[in-house]
């Protein structure tokens, strides 16, 4: 299932892509089924079983996840006149980020086998972590703000997972029973902030320095989360490309490794890092400008674009 | 005033210490003193002016401010046998984290100027900024929990500040508008896990390592943010001990700073960074131990304690 987030006159629901072009309202279609069951309760129960909102739909797991699965193919057993205010047409709705609310997002730097050759560095023994605040996020949909506080605004395309299952000390084996989805993200980082000091996270943490989306990819739709093309383009052309069989530190591991400190609570997200070809160590350097088009794709996921803008406040 | 978070039969509710020695639940008073005035939809109007969870009431800003000492003065202009309900004594109620949900915690670290000059460092020429998720957060009645992942846990005394109004590209001279309170904070580190890369955040986000209390003090009650002493006791035995006058980087400093490239709103977090004396610094190194007691001063704030305690799951 690939999850979306969507808004519609002010409101924010969750809903699932279908054929690429429409987007199914999971809480209306359940409540829909459950109305044509004869429940008297429907607005309550489809609230409390596949809620609106996507952490709180995250956190009901299997249950909220089967609920979904059967509430879709009530609506795609229907004819079209009877789908109404369940199925949008994805032209008319607007994506917002899929999770605008996560408790945890963990980044981790340095994690492309290839990249770390290519700039003669060792590889690292241990996953560098980093994180950004939930205020960083922005969706398919929005421009990536330009803050005139820097002058090296930079991209990286990123490999995303979600966490749909509570995580503490977690093995390697099991760990990819507590994922609940992957997408794609756009870790935005302010290379002069980032430098000023030993620690990255001021430049890492800009407002909107997080693009997310355009969905979640529920994992039954990702045969190996360790085998999926990667690249980014700006204005079309072409600065990064990789797979995500080039990580050093995989999903489980990451999972196991972060569990052992760090509880990982339904709805935390996981940058996974990001190939060489960031605009830093090009030569010379190439940041983002205003209106520059950045478009990241991943195999099986889809493809993210934001456009690069430059505020003023 | 000084703003708890307590808990009594499984409720977190907000109040304010009064003498010491006693806890006045704010939503509670503000009820009666509604009711007091006929008011008939009292509760619905207690619960959106002077909410009962603390991230809530710092969001309603001067307004619930307002009302909670409002409220404040009605209890102690009644007799001890009309405030039932309304106050408890301290010693019955169990303290939480004041603020259990903030939307971001920034940590500075390398602050006080006598600790740098000490260690031969450089005085930093911009603040080094980390950050802990709010899933580090323990409060005053806590444990201290040492995850046995970590052979090297220590202690950082902090002088800890809350937002209360949105800050965004804020000055200095305006920035101290923008706090709704000053606290305690315990920044644990796992010095090991800190170390083990470049980057500090894993070895600053263990489960449990930030302890934070015991209560937010109202701007009013701090006549100078930059003139506190601050001491951390470990078993009675003094480690750390300064004065806020030595942070390098101010409160104002630090608003305006930040506030150019992270929009802050109610509720975050600030801690100041930590004096010399670290348990890491010394020689032979003294890391904290099964049963230690960890006690930190600040000079009209008041006392956090916790003792830590290994732990094995």
């Amino acid at each position: 299932m690939k999850l979306v987030t969507y808004r519609q006159e002010n409101r924010h629901r969750i809903g699932a892509l279908v054929q690429s072009q429409a987007v199914i309202d999971l809480n209306e279609a359940f409540r829909q089924l459950l109305l044509s069951k004869g429940e008297r309760r429907a607005d309550q129960l489809a609230e409390a079983v596949v809620p609106s909102n996507m952490l709180e739909f995250l956190e009901g797991g299997p249950t909220s996840l089967n609920a979904a699965q059967e509430a879709l193919e009530f609506v795609q057993s229907r004819e079209n006149t009877e789908v109404q205010g369940m199925m949008l047409p994805l032209s008319t709705v607007r994506l917002e980020t899929p999770l605008a609310n996560p408790g945890k997002i963990i980044c981790v730097g340095h994690n492309y086998r290839e990249h770390i050759l290519e700039m003669k560095r060792e590889i690292p023994t241990h996953p560098v972590l980093f994180s950004k605040f939930s205020s960083t996020l922005i969706g398919p949909h929005d421009d990536i703000p330009l803050n005139p506080v820097s002058a090296e605004i930079d991209y990286e395309a990123e490999f995303a997972f979600i966490i749909g299952k509570r995580a503490k000390n977690v093995s390697q084996q099991d760990a990819l029973e507590h994922v609940a989805g992957y997408t794609i993200a756009n870790d935005i980082s302010y290379r002069d902030l980032q430098r000023q000091t030993t620690q990255w996270f001021f430049g890492k943490n800009a407002d909107g320095s997080a693009a997310i989306g355009p969905w979640l990819v529920t994992p039954d739709e990702i045969a190996d989360p360790a085998a999926l093309g990667i690249s980014l383009y700006v204005n079309g052309e072409r600065r990064q490309h990789s797979n995500t069989g080039n990580l050093v530190f995989t999903v489980p591991f990451l999972i196991e490794y972060i569990s052992r400190v760090i509880t990982l609570e339904p709805g935390d997200m996981i940058l996974t890092g990001t190939p060489g070809g960031v605009g830093t160590a090009m030569i010379p350097p190439a940041y983002l400008q205003d209106g520059d088009l950045v478009r990241i794709e991943i195999e099986h996921i889809g493809m993210l674009e934001n456009r690069a803008v430059r505020i003023n406040d």
